[in-house]
């Protein structure tokens, strides 16, 4: 591996090799997990590249092949589990010079994959009216290709579930790291061997996804006393096939009024807050809805005066890892976990034993057709020992959780990287030198593929067979 | 009651009396039930009354309640239950002059109750590119009153559940028959109060419908040599969240190969199939997950020759109660029950204990937030008591019966006809002349609300509450 040589043959692609900001592109959102924060601290490309088309990621690609240089793909940097972190050094492969939307039509839009999600909606909205079908809290800041590479779910996951489910992602466009790196087009079932890999097993220079009617969601926040009332409300709305909605989260007392920093005048002390958000078609029925739960609407935005609206952010930026992002900027010590509750009994059982060490936050999503609690609860972390043993409790409680405080594909729990997926490692990087250490099943030949965990993304099976 | 007297007051707003044309117009599509037509079969109204607008529904109505004349209101007449039959004579109330599309948002479309959902859908197509959330199968016929007053759900259903989920009826316009009949907007809960009550409370002359983003749906029929594989095939489309479909249906053989006259040439004999309508969005996936499922897709009219999909209707005509439809055309002696099935293995219960007397037909559907199995087995009928036989063996095995061979709103099973309804019948319709015959309660006090049973139509219990 010479990075010197490595260099040379990059002809006139940006780079970038000052070591502060080179360490600084470097990282993602690792540190809301204290375990990552210290395993990862050091960690450090020696290089940023910047193509800026697609040939340039041949030609990246072709003379890392060529001198054995690590390429680690990242787009925004906006991941949680170190995604996009070159943990064997070598080159960053920063694709957010290649941000371009290729082709827009009234039900897809075709964009490079470091266009930021919502310019790409600002301008699927302004062309045909559509929108992604969801996004990141991140939203604002994080790419299409990042997100497909190292995401699952997020705002618009109550209407169509995550990434993982087929139809959700159209078509990507990846280049291979071998002498002569190609471009494969990759479509139906193909398109989950690249899918939440973090880069590991090709390129993806082109994503194509699927666009649904764009509306002026009206921003909602509801009030209880009672936090398993917010909880169940939260989920009937989730049943509720008739109200068309974006984004269904229950925050626990007291992160709402903590951690809301903007929000937290509508709140009173002691109060739950369910986060939604509304097509303004459905807001009539949303509100009878509301009363018929004894919620009280502490705001919304279709109603809110001008100034109101400008001075808070989207209600959108509350959910998700935001959640957890506003507690971390009032309180350092929180971190989170990733969990499923399969019913407002479990989470229930989990917060008696838990209580204020675990503030809780689920978000209602679709998955595999059904309506779920899927958790982000806050923890108040004292030691990885006790983080280990809340993820314990969580598991003797029947309730899965998906470890985000691990960066390898596998342990995180949110993917199992089946042999399809590993053949295609092979076949995409025969060196081994995409995103390096990620993938324990390609360090480790004798890895247990069917060892009956439970995944999010289940590889190559499609989602309820 | 005087007709003469009635007549006499209507001014110059179009009547018809000639006793055929009348008796023709009395009948809606009740002869589905040899029961409700054997039952039904003499009922006739004396006149038939087509009003223009508002005003002359109220004249109609005021001209009723002086001279004590019962008024059915009826759109096309296509429902299967007697809701639009005269049970005790007096004047239809015909509203298909009634056709206007009034107002075309991007969201919501408000028209008057005669007009017929494919003119509906014509117009928003044009105007917003939005269409009807659902409709039922004979979509090309039946008004949008008639829909809201008399059915249930339908194409679309996959997706946005029934007309008894909140947010699927934005507000209707009401006209009471009294001494001066009032025009009520109703909104919110007040909806329920006379969706799906048959116009015996209140006459529907306006809908506002949301309308959600218009697509040049797929026609696709995939085969299945086994019918519980199209079933598992049918519920596993219904949990892929990402896969955009308006219409999942299942007909077990021999119903595709002897009843779907025009679509049986590319049925093999003792096939199964599935019926589906996909966005062209989802189309590739589909095949996918298709293939994955072992299915033979035998006809999608995307790839078709225009002769073909000159020569085949839509392929929603294919399903709902057309199925029922085209086996009727066929063979005189079919009917068909409504049910529920919890799961693949209530189906195949059922279909073990009676064979080929049920010709199993499912179509998948949301309800309260889940994938649910609405039957709509056909039967070969033979007598009253054993179609009754046959409703015990669904009801003995967990599977609910909605009986389409009553008349009555609550014998049908279909809605529960709570207290607040009641009242608004009491308030609206002083003197119980709306529909008469059609709601028990009314004539029965001690009624009981509580009886237990399964309601599609929860009353004004919001549902999944």
């Amino acid at each position: 591996m010479s990075i010197a040589n490595f260099r040379a043959d990059l002809g006139d692609i940006p780079v970038e090799d000052r070591p502060r900001l080179v360490q600084q592109r470097s990282r993602d959102h690792y540190w809301y997990s204290p375990i990552l924060k210290e395993k990862l601290e050091n960690v450090t490309a020696e290089i940023v590249v910047s193509p800026r088309s697609v040939e340039e990621v041949k030609t990246v690609l072709a003379a890392a092949y060529r001198h054995n240089v690590a390429i680690t793909p990242r787009g925004a940097g906006t991941g949680n589990y170190g995604q996009a972190m070159p943990l064997a050094g070598g080159a960053m492969l920063n694709l957010m010079n290649m941000d371009k939307v290729l082709e827009i039509k009234p039900d897809r839009v075709r964009a490079q994959a470091g266009a930021v999600m919502e310019h790409i909606d600002q301008q699927t909205r302004a062309a045909v009216g559509g929108e992604l079908r969801f996004h990141p809290s991140t939203y604002r800041m994080a790419s299409i290709g990042g997100f497909v590479a190292g995401g699952s779910a997020g705002v618009g996951s109550i209407r169509w579930a995550g990434l993982r489910a087929f139809g959700n992602i159209l078509g990507l466009k990846v280049i291979t790291c071998e002498e002569t790196p190609r471009e494969l087009d990759l479509v139906g079932k193909d398109i989950l061997k690249v899918a939440h890999a973090y880069g590991t097993n090709g390129i993806i220079v082109e994503v194509e996804m699927p666009l649904t009617q764009s509306y002026d969601w009206v921003d909602v926040m509801v009030g209880f006393d009672d936090y398993l009332d917010a909880c169940r409300f939260a989920e009937a709305v989730g049943h509720q096939d008739g109200l068309l909605v974006k984004e269904v989260a229950a925050c626990a007392a007291p992160i709402p009024e903590t951690y809301f920093t903007r929000h937290k005048t509508y709140v009173r002390p002691g109060q739950s807050a369910v986060l939604l958000m509304v097509a303004p078609v459905a807001v009539d029925a949303m509100m009878v809805f509301i009363d018929h739960h004894k919620g009280e609407v502490l705001y919304r935005s279709d109603t809110a005066s001008e100034e109101e609206r400008k001075r808070l952010p989207p209600i959108y930026e509350l959910a998700w890892n935001h959640t957890t992002l506003r507690a971390l900027k009032v309180d350092p010590t929180i971190t989170y976990l990733q969990t499923r509750y399969p019913s407002v009994a479990h989470i229930k059982t989990i917060m008696d034993i838990l209580g204020d060490e675990l503030p809780m936050h689920v978000e209602v999503a679709r998955q595999d057709g059904k309506v779920a609690f899927a958790g982000l609860p806050m923890v108040r972390y004292t030691s990885e020992e006790r983080l280990e043993e809340i993820i314990r409790i969580h598991e003797e409680n029947g309730c899965a959780v998906f470890n985000p405080h691990r960066y390898t594909l596998e342990e995180g729990g949110m993917k199992r990287t089946d042999r399809a997926q590993l053949d295609f490692k092979r076949e995409a990087d025969p060196l081994g030198i995409l995103n390096p250490g990620k993938m324990i099943a390609w360090n480790d030949p004798d890895f247990d593929f069917e060892s009956g965990r439970i995944w999010l993304f289940s590889g190559l099976a499609p989602a309820g067979a």
